[in-house]
């Protein structure tokens, strides 16, 4: 099974999944998302690490958000015990463990030849470089890859103090939810305050009719801010990356 | 075969989908949309009871539109003679007949522990209960369910009176076709009036070339009002659940 | 194999798809996209000519971009060594070479009871005509084809001068990219200008850090035009169809 997460919600999606099937026509290919905030490593980074377990053992997902794409940065594989990771090293797999790997492009290349596949783009490489890397993979193949010592990580905040958290946006998602690096244990209250305004922490969202904006634990088990039909991303306006202080009393 | 239809065209479609291949390695997932309007109930309502007929015999639909995710609202199974329906009891399902049943979501959490499968949230059920239970049902165990003698049923307006029909708006589609909750048998005229415009009843877009609005009979048989190469919601701006009054002439 | 393009990214697209299932139960459907703007024949048409080759031999690719369905164009469907193509004949296979057939739809309905399909519309021939031709191509059956002579081409412009180029914009993809109906072959230099901004030539986004706009060769080979971490028709503001003067210095 292969999975695809990437920016691009687009013909190019077809495209992967054509080469796809092309080297591998008996791949089982889902879309975990193509609705990345375009270019947002950091939203990429919480969906692979929040998605994957969800799948099968022996899945591999590509993820695909790629600003740096034919510049220097370098294709990567990562090899956990059940799930593998292709995309580039720029930060998407930086909560992911496991054994890291480059993507030799010469030696694939070459082996694509005999797929019928060429023209190699500096524009797309989740077509050219790893829809293919992943499609040999899902069949046993490996021989294109080379140890590596070490990947790209991004830093996620989670600064605790006694009366605060500051803690990075992982995301915000479709319905304007807003959901943040602090977990359960990290929090011991059932009220918060963010930008002045006082959130109760409660189960779920239809229990937040009444309020201008509530936080819960998303299904995701880090604390999501959102409002009952309303987007709570309306309010305070951020973006995956971001910093919010978060505030008890 | 498994169905599905959301108003979340996110990263938790690929959760859901990742979950039933868990459970189930050899389902077979269609998406209907993802693109339901946020948390309208109208919306699926239409939309599952005009598309579960062009699929297979036995399919399985999961329909997820959910604003009172966990809160006391049931999960519940609709048993048609050829179609299984899934999702929460708040009126999506008005239009299915047949018989209905409650997930004993604590049965289902149980047989759930032999796939790996625990930790479920109060605020993703497409994930935690919908998914998984389409997932048994699709390889036919059913043994997490119990008969329910009733469900919730939302009211669709369709008042003829002599000269007008005052019915629910249905859908509005992606090009902003407005649905509207009249079949042809409900008319006899060729031209009608809405809002002060003069619309006539035609076969095909192309000819409402020259007309601000027109109105002809969608592909789900019930009358649409549509404007050529344009929106007919950018003039009429209504929402599935709304009213309108047609009057004829 | 049976692909999908569309500009319809609603509960249509799981229409077609049961549709398809319903003839054809092992059929493969890929979507290659529905995010076509709507009703642009130019967009289809440069995302069917430019995706078709990365799927397997013999794929049937579905392509319904259609304004006038209901109305007097024919549906065909034009026969390639490899691949099979499927729509409306309104320009959207200007750049497909083959033999070309209409479908007798007559014949087409006539085959389809035995599915229990009937009740054709006038509004959706993507359900009703397009989805399963192509269900039936995709098992060997064509005994509803009728050979036609021509097809509708739509022009696309490449006008070459000595200091100038004016060429079709083909398309602009989800990033804001503008690609162009210029070929590498076309250009001879390293910088053009355009509404009097001077763009250099690179080799990927990343070169274009410091750059108002760049143009570089996108992955289906064609000029495009961008901006890093940016919209380059944010500027530019056109759409497919529309043309462009590009200048050399």
């Amino acid at each position: 099974m292969i999975s695809l997460t990437t920016d691009f919600d687009d013909f190019y999606v077809g495209q992967i999944k054509g080469i796809i099937y092309k080297i591998n026509p008996e791949a089982k290919i889902i879309d975990i998302t193509h609705k990345i905030r375009r270019q947002s490593i950091y939203e990429a980074l919480y969906v692979i690490s929040n998605s994957y377990r969800y799948f099968p053992k022996n899945t591999v997902h590509i993820v695909v958000v790629d600003p740096g794409v034919g510049s220097n940065r370098d294709p990567i594989m990562i090899e956990q015990k059940d799930h593998i990771f292709i995309g580039p090293d720029n930060g998407i797999f930086s909560l992911m463990e496991g054994d890291i790997y480059k993507i030799m492009t010469d030696v694939l290349f070459n082996k694509l030849l005999k797929y019928g596949i060429q023209n190699i783009s500096n524009t797309f490489h989740g077509r050219d470089i790893f829809a293919p890397a992943a499609a040999l993979l899902d069949k046993g193949e490996r021989d294109f890859l080379e140890e590596k010592s070490h990947k790209v990580i991004l830093d996620l905040k989670r600064d605790i103090k006694k009366d605060s958290i500051s803690a990075s946006v992982l995301f915000v998602d479709i319905f304007g939810n807003v959901i943040l690096n602090i977990k359960k244990e990290d929090i011991n209250t059932d009220q918060i305050e963010l930008s002045n305004i006082k959130l109760p922490i409660l189960n779920n969202y239809e229990e937040g009719k009444s309020h201008e904006l509530i936080a819960l634990f998303s299904s995701s088990g880090h604390l999501e801010i959102s409002k009952y039909l309303g987007s709570a991303n309306s309010t305070l306006n951020v973006k995956a990356g971001d910093t919010l202080l978060i505030k008890f009393r």
